[in-house]
């Protein structure tokens, strides 16, 4: 490849301090930088005291907008100031992309316990998105070898059956088709087990094939209901990248069993493009230099690798 | 291992003979034979037809239970003569087992198309296993790395949430135990997304902690709620051997990603030992001599293995 072209420039929200984040963006910054200019949404003296505590020099090119806060940092702890501290970076990021000074936002984890002591309601950065924007961001999970975007997420199983509507699910296929722009077939799923074995077990899959049927009509990609426990098999892997699952764990389980560490989060359906690590602040390793060694910066790594390829896709 | 003791007898229903069944048993007979003495419900002369069409010769030691039919094999094909045989294989084959003629059964694979035609009005082996022997079977799918307990089956997921109730759950766990007597912990899985997250998404995780607490006075191995999407990843799938998922597709979708070729189905929680091949009639490659050249006999043999270990473990 050329080094030549310009990179873009991609804010990261560095998560909240008492974690893994910052020590995330610091070890990885090389490899970022070779694909990227990031632009990190964090004030330098709180960069500096991290760097202290971590025991890692701060690189030249390390390009910060200046979030500010100023406080002890405490690793593993779950504290107010470092909760608004995380809000108030993923805010700069996002209001860095939606001014068009970044070309993509990457997030870093947050603590939802300390969003909480910080006051803020929010559970997480997908639902600030959704209401920052007043647009119905589509949360998808995954890697280069398969995508799964989710109908509904973070409801009670006893709420999914009634929300299957075909109208609303042919919005989502539309939505999401336009967000993604696939080149193959992309597998929906069917709710109940054997994707109800024609009615016998449940009736919900009626609701689907109306709205596979008339999402085709607009982009013809859709292929299902398809048999929930055996679309994620190898031989029907090896024919999809993309699947749609009606709800959270059964897109998720079979996601996270084959490919944990290198998995990241997309949120689509937004003025900007969003991507995210798919792991938590990892408390229990923050500062103790052990992120390096684990598996743990690939899912970052792919995140930004997804936003870059999102924004060349236009 | 010594070649001395004598080895026990299985009974092995043959299955759709229009599907893969007796090319499974025909082609690893060699196999077989070396683990046990399997005795194969089919009559000499339907056994010479499928034979001679699958160009095999039958070997000398493929000793039989005289199961009455003769008909036209029709290769791929759902058909009533062949519906009602393999019902008929499949009785024998527990009437040897009850009577202690053998030790265990092995079901191939029927079609419920073709029982439907036959007018046997039952969905599947299982569910013929729980009337004959008016019990409650538990259902348990996996192979040497990993086996799922289902504490509900084919049933719609709305109909889920309402039988999560702790006194049945707990007699669920017990009975289990008392069948797989496994070493390790075993992980019950929460029913909702991120184990409900402390009651914010549904409220069944309640009854299934009251049963995981009352089981562990009997038997101290059960953990959870688990997390249903993350309990399979790498990391946790390490830590547990046994899983009970709280419906089908909650447990089946990760355990087919991960191993759908060497997974098998056993009946726990009855008089006698039944394991089965987890696939089906597989009309599509049946008597085109493919069978061998697929991984499809992977999941024979290990229900052949696994009835064995279980008639071991007494």
């Amino acid at each position: 490849m050329s080094k030549s072209p310009k990179k873009n420039k991609i804010a990261i929200s560095v998560g909240d301090i008492n974690g893994i984040g910052i020590e995330l963006a610091l070890n990885t910054h090389e490899t970022i930088k070779d694909l990227c200019t990031p632009i990190y949404c964090i004030n330098k003296k709180l960069l500096k005291k991290a760097a202290l505590k971590l025991k890692i020099k701060v690189p030249k090119d390390f390009k910060t907008h200046n979030t500010q806060g100023n406080f002890k940092i405490k690793k593993g702890r779950v504290s107010k100031k470092s909760g608004q501290f995380s809000y108030d970076s993923f805010i700069d990021a996002i209001t860095l992309t939606k001014n068009e000074q970044t070309k993509a936002l990457v997030t870093l984890p947050i603590n939802k316990e300390a969003w909480s002591k910080a006051g803020i309601r929010y559970k997480g950065h997908t639902e600030v998105l959704r209401e920052y924007f007043k647009q119905n961001a589509i949360m998808m999970l995954g890697c280069s070898k398969m995508f799964v975007a989710l109908y509904t997420e973070h409801i009670a199983l006893k709420e999914v059956p009634k929300k299957i509507k075909n109208k609303r699910l042919t919005q989502f296929l539309i939505d999401f088709y336009e967000c993604t722009k696939p080149r193959g077939k992309v597998a929906v799923l069917g709710l109940n087990p054997h994707a109800s074995d024609n009615g016998v077990l449940g009736n919900e899959e009626k609701e689907i094939i109306k709205a596979i049927k008339k999402a085709n009509k607009t982009y013809d990609c859709f292929v299902g209901p398809c048999v929930p426990d055996t679309i994620f098999s190898i031989a029907h892997r090896d024919r999809y990248k993309y699947f749609v699952a009606m709800y959270h764990d059964q897109g998720l389980a079979p996601l996270k069993a084959l490919h944990f560490d290198e998995s990241i989060n997309v949120s689509l359906n937004l003025p900007i493009i969003r991507t995210s690590v798919d792991h938590g602040t990892a408390f229990d390793i923050a500062y103790k230099k052990r992120s390096n060694q684990t598996l743990i910066n690939i899912s970052y790594i792919n995140a930004v690798k997804e936003a870059i390829r999102l924004v060349k896709l236009g």
